[in-house]
């Protein structure tokens, strides 16, 4: 089982979320020579949205990724594959180079289920420009069949070559994600599949390994788990767990020894009582993020109260 | 799913393998309490075993229960039954009052396969005294086909009436479950089933879920994870997500709030890499844990080179 599976790391790209961008360039180097000494076969390396469309006053390389500033830092390419994250609307097709002016070999495009359209439109342009190409359909948990139907129409008549799974909230269990991948499969047979997962009750490795039983060959994952919030699946466990003979523990353990024990001191991700809760109430984890960043963190009785009183529900409902 | 499960707590017993049973009474008793309100069916209190009979030169009561003292400490039983365990070989048939003297609602054996006779016995003796029975069998995923089918033979003619699947060394993943909890279903179909994870890999709580999803009905798990090396599946993710009106989260996020943060601060359990290794070893997480209390704890490659080298392979196997 995995002869086929291909790991994203994205380490950077969701990691990044949790501490703004604050990787220091050694970190992002040792961690693409870890990676490709480990047989990880893409690292995503951030986002490459536009800081004129968000408005952006300082810099934030990672956030905003500049193909000079990537041949720079990785002057020379080694096993792993580079990607991108770009969000609709928020990326600027004159930043975009054609594939072989540029480092990165695939570009991600996340969407929620009302933008299939239009995040197919990314798709298309990514495509003609040579770039490998992914739609990341986030949110899956709260997506009504209905809508999911009408998308997948779309989907096949474009040439993206993966659609994901993505599991934002960290509230699906590896019963939910052999549906959805089922599902998936039977409506869309000629693409390939993705899963991207969140560790709010401890089942983002779980659920990928469920993905990766029923036929999802791109799994997504960060070092030491790091991703926003409750963070994502181990990139440790998978390179452990799949066998496949291409990758090596060693050089993953070694990016953990030196660069993310130390992460991990001075930025907060993984199992936390609020996300779990989150998770298991099926909601985006903003709420929990706030609370973790207020005097009353860790006052976990009074969070569950919050987020399950009627007024609270309404007020999230409606965001 | 999941109405005629029983969640078993073994905060105490499990856990006092993380800290040396350094429990305080207000501890355990708002444990009691928290675990009572909860719903949670039964928690198990400590071991049963003889100080005598291991020599003990210090005073454990969690280790080395007693009726008085636990009558002194719960006076009053609420919802929740309790359980301890015994070794065997390390238990006195002296130290065990009849059921309706005791505090204890149910006596468990743990045993390794080779020694299921011997615990069959015990089973026996405690059955006798009107207490509920399991045997928990040790090592599983290390155990041959030909020895289990042996062991079940004996099981099936003992009045035992739980028989549990421990996957001591957190190297089972759900598909492993799966087909245990299938094999144990056909062979001894008389006997209702439980199963107690570990953490190693993350899959904990996975693990648990996919044994309730085939049939299993006594589960254990620690509050806030709290067990012997990576922990084990935690009782408030099984409290959450089982569909059954009984159950509520907020006591159990009371106990987590008011202990488990500072518990977890003087003591270590849980995801950590070394355990994480030994897990995908099918080791014990003895040389782990001796590891973690060494000052090149951190140092994971060299760790993983220790432990992958064929001279500490041949060490480990002979013990």
């Amino acid at each position: 089982m995995g002869q086929h599976c291909k790991i994203l790391d994205c380490t950077i790209r969701d990691g990044g979320l949790v501490n703004n961008w604050d990787f220091s360039i050694e970190f992002v180097q040792d961690l693409y020579n870890g990676l490709s000494a480990a047989g990880v076969e893409y690292m995503e390396i951030g986002y490459k949205n536009s800081p004129k469309l968000l408005n952006a006053t300082e810099p934030n390389p990672w956030r905003f990724l500049d193909d000079n500033f990537l041949k720079e830092i990785i002057p020379e390419k080694k096993f792993t594959k580079l990607s991108a994250l770009v969000d609709i609307g928020r990326v600027d097709p004159d930043d975009i180079l054609p594939r072989e002016q540029s480092v990165l070999d695939m570009i991600r495009v996340a969407c929620y289920i009302r933008e299939v359209d239009k995040g197919l439109e990314l798709v298309q342009m990514f495509h003609d420009l040579g770039y490998e190409t992914s739609l990341n359909i986030m949110a899956l948990s709260s997506v009504p069949e209905k809508k999911l139907i009408e998308a997948f129409e779309l989907v096949q008549n474009s040439p993206v070559d993966v659609v994901y799974i993505v599991d934002s909230f960290g509230s699906l269990d590896p019963a939910d994600i052999e549906h959805q991948v089922k599902k998936f499969k039977e409506m869309i047979p000629n693409k390939q599949l993705g899963i991207h997962t969140h560790n709010n009750m401890q089942l983002a490795f779980a659920n990928t390994l469920a993905a990766m039983k029923n036929g999802v060959t791109f799994l997504d994952s960060s070092v030491y788990g790091m991703g926003r919030a409750a963070g994502n699946c181990h990139t440790e466990l998978l390179v452990s767990y799949i066998q496949k003979t291409s990758y090596e523990l060693k050089p993953v353990l070694g990016i953990i020894e030196k660069h993310m024990l130390e992460m991990r001191q001075n930025w907060e991700w993984g199992y936390i009582i609020p996300y779990m809760i989150s998770g298991v109430l099926n909601e985006h984890p903003r709420v929990a993020m706030a609370y973790r960043d207020s005097a009353d963190r860790d006052k976990f009785v009074d969070f569950y109260d919050k987020v399950t009183s009627p007024e609270i529900a309404l007020a999230t409902a409606s965001k």
